[in-house]
């Protein structure tokens, strides 16, 4: 059914970064995703099982960029985490425009659903991680999850992405957290610019739908738990991502959330890496408590 | 002198990576280089000063691979090294047939100083290296460097790079250690058409003088207390790598050599990261010792 492929597998830490391929029917295209997978796992007379938590890339990326440049496996290892991370739009569909930039199509799927006659029948990024990858990596992986144990990260665009999926459906995640997240898309150029071309302005409306800043406002259900790490020096905070409108809303709305500002760190993968400790044992310890 | 430009700098764990450019002499080219710098030696009042750990990479790649695969800034910063890596060839000299191959030419300069008509005026790697880096990182970094105090690592092409430049200069490092290092280049396809392109069939009397196996057998000099990293499902180990000959030659000529198989652990980034916090902490104990 999915049409899942093993294309490497790689020993890295205390188990083993594997990249698989496989049809979307969301998506209408081949996608690939990587999974970590703690060594003890694959123990033949291992009974322990783990919680997931899903990684969303940003603007440009592959799977393979989280993979690659942010040395998460330590952390996956040590703290007994699956990582799942997706590509971050379809890929090879063949629709006039959508490798024309480098903010907008191929790379720059935004996690929406798009309404748009050109786009509807791809870019469906928000069902796909919210709903078919889940569903693919429980009914493949199953005997290594603990059921409905899971997490959802990510880093700018892929933070939007994992803020939106957690407000959207609650109880899905049981920790919510982001690196330097589009926070108030509706109201900066990169979210206007996708919304506009996936959703369409016709739909202006509707757009608050995908908006973490407007969700969260209304949000009703079990505590997110949320964290953010972002780098006071990341040139795109005031103009971009807007993260102080989030939190704002937080407060406004009493939903409880960690904020980290850290001094002299930018937007890119070294600040990522430095925090990935933190953030992962944040989550962990949340995937693993009792509550 | 060295027209040095600082290309990027960004706040990684408790330090800066920076990337500088300049022009090289022994190259004929402007090159690029890593430095990462902890953070305590930039701050104003501190007296301190560190070792400098110079890292080579492999073939194919630029400086940028280990600054961004390897995760090497949390132990850099943690264990008070200065490192500083180089790219693994000229760029952009226009010899015909140097961007043909992928293991001959950019991108695979095999630290030798070139022999043939062609090459000798650029492919000189093994003297920028050993000789102009180093003083050009003296002559800019003084204030920071603990003088004398070095040691040299690198990867596959780069291990070798590593083991050559420490045995053909008694004195120059304190430790000499490798991941995975091409190990008896004139023994392999990869060294032999490296060689063959730099140094000429002309002078294969001369091939044995960039052969780690080769030159440890004949070495004469203080303790390098050498230390490999070698995964045990590399591909390459047994055709291209051959660490047993070196490990053998070591042996032989009591020379004192750690060396450590890794189970189930390849050829890549994954495997380097997984072992940087040992291969790097074996380095920082020896730079720090009073003997």
């Amino acid at each position: 059914m999915y049409d899942l492929r093993e294309e490497s597998s790689s020993k890295c830490w205390g188990g083993y970064q594997k990249v698989y391929s496989h049809f979307s029917k969301e998506l209408n295209c081949r996608m690939n995703f990587g999974i970590y997978l703690p060594e003890f796992l694959l123990n033949s007379n291992n009974k322990e099982k783990a919680p997931v938590l899903y990684y969303l890339s940003g603007l440009t990326c592959t799977e393979q960029n989280f993979i690659i440049k942010s040395g998460f496996q330590r952390y996956a290892s040590e703290l007994k985490l699956i990582v799942v991370n997706p590509d971050t739009s379809p890929r090879g569909c063949n629709i006039e425009g959508e490798d024309t930039d480098w903010d907008f199509g191929t790379g720059a799927g935004f996690y929406v659903d798009s309404l748009t006659e050109k786009f509807k029948n791809n870019y469906r990024m928000y069902s796909y991680v919210t709903k078919e990858l889940i569903q693919l990596v429980e009914d493949n992986f199953g005997d290594f999850i603990i059921k409905g144990c899971r997490a959802i990260s990510g880093h700018s665009m892929g933070g939007h992405g994992a803020l939106i999926s957690a407000l959207k459906n609650p109880g899905l995640f049981k920790c919510a957290a982001a690196f330097a997240p589009i926070s108030n898309p509706i109201n900066c150029l990169w979210g206007k610019k996708c919304f506009s071309g996936y959703l369409g302005e016709e739909n202006k409306n509707l757009w608050a739908n995908y908006d973490a800043s407007e969700l969260v406002a209304k949000y009703k259900g079990p505590d997110l738990k949320i964290r953010i790490d972002q780098g006071a020096d990341d040139p795109y905070l005031n103009d971009q991502l807007k993260v102080d409108n989030f939190v704002k809303a937080c407060q406004k709305s009493n939903v409880p959330i960690n904020y980290y500002l850290h001094e002299g760190f930018d937007h890119g993968y070294f600040f990522v890496s430095t925090f990935i400790p933190d953030h992962f044992s944040h989550i962990s310890k949340i995937l693993y408590s009792k509550n």
